[in-house]
């Protein structure tokens, strides 16, 4: 064992920095995800660089500066995957698979549209700049997935979870979820391979869709039926310790077979939603949940070289980004929502719109397998901040004088909910 | 961002064989922490080598084997290191400084003669071997902390916790522990000089007195009045949040002015404890304690050579060590039990003999200074199992027949009492 005394130094100064701007954003009515991705930009190494430099001493263990800040930087890593490992199966614990075999049509068009639009011209415009056909579906990619967490904690702000427009938007929110998944690994094994092999691709999908339903159809109903028996092991916490190896176990297969290691843990929480005792598992997750998560996000954070920005080309390939983000999802939105009232259909493409974590994922794996260069990285990074910040005011405008406004208790305080 | 999915693998096989060995003792009537530890030894890279060799891509990274093994060993050192971080912050949560200010005499000097015994024992067995002086205090060290967790866990399991022995072990077992904390910092101190200053051995007691005092008196007062305004803050969680921060703050800061970030941790735990919400930042610390702590026993465990036990030297060491450290507590317990009726004062003396993880962290800290070479490591870390090990049956034993015994409810099932 190593004496890892500045480890922890730099341990406590994320912990700390993401949890004061966390609380800072939310005073700011903002979310605290942005907080924490823009504190990490703060004090990483392309600003204070307070976090991530190697101390003398574990210089001389590697014998090179340049050794030492990688070990460090695979010790980032490792805490920033498990921050997102764990953010996945809570995400996933919430989210039922009866819920998303419930939710209409509506949401399904609501989703698939809100998917292909930005995809497509995503795909259109980085490939259109010149950019290789790899990182055009990476950014694609990274303009499809709404994050779920932050347009549930806006509509519960607004006390609209009750309305008609929630309700379908939380729907489309989780089939958009699956599908964002999905196209990232397909994307991901593109990466990985380099090749657009068409063969390769359909192994892929099959994988993808051998291992999703085989846990949703059978993995589920062995939860249900078997799930009271964690409570008989003798180990204290039992059912709390099966889930955690079931999502490490998962996370670790699902990248041994291709698949990203999210997904594992994804599903791992969507198969242990169908267990009675999951309300357990998610009191003892969320104490991990909270002490973990702000290393991903600070850490992805600390990777925005935010000098590209004054340069006025990656300054204008961030704007486009930006507004076909927004474009994509409204035109999904409002196409899906054809045939209602035109608020409503407006607001289900609003709503649709923030991409949060979901896109630092992407981009992180993306620039993790090298399809990603930095400056397009800082581009994703910031569609995901911009996106994210737009949304609450103009949700809060379009919903003003709505019937069901109120309808749920404003900011009521729960131990569960909180990304 | 680097690929870790090789390092995933490695986690889920560490968490899992750890809970699975847990399990499998638990049903034998041993200790849990055994069975990790012993797990670890198996599946570490002196047995089966499932844990801890870099993969292919890691060798490619760090170009060379063994700096990719290191910068591998970096990462396990920091989970273990966060581990038993949260092992001791939660064990601080337990211990109210009110309880310790509290307990009488006799658990004083149960305390007190229960480390004085084994320290000076251990220390002249290693001497007169003709090891050196810092490497004497290290195992001497290693035999003075009685862990209060083990021994608390068997009382529970005997049904016995209402008992006057167990009340005087309890408390003894907490000043104990800060004893042998105290001792273990200044071993530390002792082995990172190299030199055995009086004066740097005066000013580091003085650090550990004014660092402690500060934060029992002090810190315990701040506590008590602001510790509900901690629910004010609008991020989620709050309280924890601030206790997970001054939990890695004062471990940091402790390991900053040379102290073991150990004892920050405990600390931070026992200021804690007087804050009214204490109950809610243990249910949420547990799921952490849950996930992180088996990281510490089974690398711990996995640094064990065990080839080093078919030398006859190590074996005969080892037994010695093992026979004075249970003479050592045999004797500081009936002594400082003296007066009363026999089986009690033997009770106390067998009751403070588990020496459990304590002693795996004092092995670990020395072997990290590069005090305990590695086969004295070994041996430490043997003595800890067998001083575990040997309680159980023997405590069963002396209170049969007990008046006290089953006045507490035998095996209820909890939520925080897992260690």
């Amino acid at each position: 064992m190593q004496d890892i005394s500045s480890i922890l130094l730099d341990l406590f100064i994320i912990f700390a920095s993401a949890k004061i701007a966390a609380e800072l954003f939310e005073r700011l009515r903002q979310s605290a995800v942005i907080g924490e991705l823009l504190v990490g930009i703060l004090i990483g190494p392309y600003a204070l660089g307070l976090i991530g430099s190697p101390s003398a001493a574990l210089v001389q263990l590697f014998q090179g500066t340049e050794t030492a800040r990688l070990a460090l930087d695979m010790v980032h890593t490792t805490l920033a995957e498990l921050g997102v490992i764990f953010l996945l199966f809570l995400t996933g614990l919430e989210t039922r698979a009866s819920d998303i075999f419930r939710v209409g049509g509506r949401a399904a068009a609501v989703a698939l549209l809100g998917v292909a639009f930005p995809f497509v011209m995503g795909f259109l415009l980085i490939s259109l700049i010149g950019r290789p056909a790899v990182e055009a579906v990476f950014v694609a990619t990274a303009m499809v997935a709404t994050s779920v967490g932050i347009t549930a904690r806006v509509l519960r702000d607004l006390g609209v979870l009750a309305s008609r427009e929630a309700r379908i938007i939380l729907g489309a929110a989780v089939i958009d979820d699956i599908l964002g998944i999905m196209v990232l690994t397909v994307a991901q094994g593109l990466g990985g391979s380099g090749a657009l092999s068409l063969w390769g691709l359909v192994v892929l999908v099959v994988q993808i869709l051998a291992f999703t339903l085989f846990l949703l159809l059978v993995g589920t109903r062995l939860i249900r039926r078997y799930s009271a028996h964690f409570e008989y092991l003798r180990m204290p916490n039992s059912t709390f310790v099966v889930a955690v190896a079931l999502c490490l176990g998962l996370a670790a297969l699902a990248g041994y077979i291709g698949l990203a290691a999210i997904i594992g843990a994804f599903l791992a929480g969507m198969v242990l939603a169908e267990a009675k005792e999951r309300h357990r598992i998610e009191r003892h997750a969320m104490g991990v949940y909270e002490f973990l998560v702000p290393f991903f996000f600070v850490i992805t954070g600390s990777m925005v070289d935010w000098r590209l920005f004054l340069q006025p080309e990656v300054l204008a390939l961030a704007g486009g980004v930006i507004v076909l983000a927004i474009l994509g999802k409204l035109a999904g939105g409002s196409l899906g929502g054809l045939g209602l009232a035109p608020r409503t259909a407006l607001i289900l493409g609003v709503g649709m719109v923030p991409r949060g974590e979901v896109g630092f994922i992407v981009a992180s794996l993306g620039a993790s397998i090298g399809a990603i260069p930095s400056d397009m990285f800082s581009v994703v990074i910031i569609m995901s901040i911009v996106t994210t910040l737009v949304v609450p005011p103009v949700l809060k405008l379009l919903f003003a004088g709505h019937p069901d406004t109120g309808k749920t208790t404003q900011g009521a305080e729960s131990d569960q909910d909180d990304s």
